[in-house]
């Protein structure tokens, strides 16, 4: 297990998510000393049918979880079309980019959405100055019949967490745009994350509705589909969410037919 | 079907949409009388499984085949607890907010999104100066146990089409961050858009990148698993490809849980 999730660290870096690389290494053995996190622990099916299932992580590594999730969704949809799993009290799952890659490495569709589990409450509504949703990211994973499938893993905020830490650590402020004080002021000053007195804004500037409806919705897949809990005023424990769509690309057409439009459209734009 | 058709528009202006309303019936008369439009057609089942289905929509008004596409799809998820419909050969389907309005009706989750068929490449990609993509939007309905269910209806351009063609009509400029001109350079004047040498940003502004990579998903959904036609230099005719998605929340917990959930959630943000 410690293998696999030094390879999952290093393959973020690489992927350029510094932001969920080995920087997380000091949170994760902080959490394990504090009896959060329960190594070894594998899931277990609470609800199940043919094409869905809402699985019970035990507070495991969440890369490990995330994966066995991935594999039963992946499964489903060979055996169904389309699959949704939903999981819970999965502890940090990393970055999302290794597990939609997964799905297009099976010649499929995925889409995974993961929230904090009503935790992490630092990104402000669209208009308002307080946090009150955690950055709840969501991916995409296709098939392109060529050895770099086309992934997307993006916050629902402007940016991660992770990219405030990076620029603490390397001392640099941030961007205008990426954070407001507690006065609803911009700030460019990552101290004011960590002072916990500033907040996230956001995907979309001017139309930060946009990024704010689609962090509620992930907020509601992950964490009430997925039953990690969502954001309200008692913060529940940390726990990841995830809820994990895989499409059968051949129900619709023939997978290589597939991934060469795939190609043609990447070639055009 | 006339009478359907109007509703549908009304309805997109009473939502706030009127991108979406009555501004679009010159452009419907025009293509009906260029016999771009089919009225009275319905769909054929072009491939089915349980769950999936492909539909051709032979040209006919989309407002209609959108509405059928979505019965299917609530029925489909009834049986299966998850259910993708992909169609297309659709004419413009108009504001998608009255689709999965329907599906949140259900007691379901929905989710919808759409592509021109190639068409329409008036989208800049992340960091380009030239239209690659269509604004391409999704959108997603959830119950939320009262007469408003939450409904989320957007663009992953910064803003849609007829946002521009409001600002023409009321002769106002557009806000900077909405457009480039052909230079590349920001642009306020909507005039740009109609003579067709500026291009709309992707939503995200400088993380961009986010909005165009949700767009691309949304144009390989639609445009490639929904057979509508993907953006590519040889544009092919103008028809809406649709890719919907609808889960029972049954098969994860009870629908009257999950609605309290969601007013708790909606209650704190």
């Amino acid at each position: 297990e410690p293998e696999k999730i030094s390879q999952h660290l290093v393959e973020a870096n690489l992927a350029g998510h510094d932001s969920h690389g080995v920087i997380q290494i000091p949170g994760y053995t902080d959490a394990h000393a504090e009896g959060l996190i329960a190594p070894g622990t594998g899931f277990t099916r609470e609800r199940e049918t043919a094409a869905t299932a809402l699985v019970d992580g035990h507070w495991g590594f969440g890369h490990r979880l995330a994966h066995e999730a991935i594999t039963l969704g992946i499964d489903k949809a060979h055996r169904c079309g389309i699959s949704a799993v939903g999981a819970y009290r999965c502890y940090h799952v990393g970055h999302l980019g290794a597990y939609v890659r997964r799905v297009a490495e099976a010649g499929m569709v995925g889409i995974i959405a993961v929230n904090d589990g009503g935790g992490g409450q630092r990104v402000a509504p669209y208009g308002g100055i307080a946090g009150r949703l955690s950055t709840n990211p969501l991916a995409v994973g296709l098939p392109t019949g060529t050895a770099a499938p086309f992934i997307l893993d993006i916050s629902t905020s402007i940016v991660a967490e992770g990219q405030v830490r990076l620029k603490r650590v390397r001392g640099e402020p941030m961007p205008l745009g990426w954070m407001i004080d507690a006065l609803g002021q911009a700030t460019t000053d990552p101290e004011d994350f960590f002072r916990t007195t500033g907040s996230l804004l956001p995907l979309g500037g001017s139309v930060g509705h946009k990024g704010y409806g689609l962090g509620l919705t992930v907020d509601v897949l992950a964490g009430i589909l997925g039953r990690a809990g969502h954001s309200r005023r008692e913060i529940p424990p940390y726990n990841n969410g995830l809820f994990i769509v895989v499409v059968d690309i051949g129900r619709f057409l023939p997978l290589e037919e597939f991934t060469a439009e795939v190609r043609n459209l990447i070639a055009h734009i």
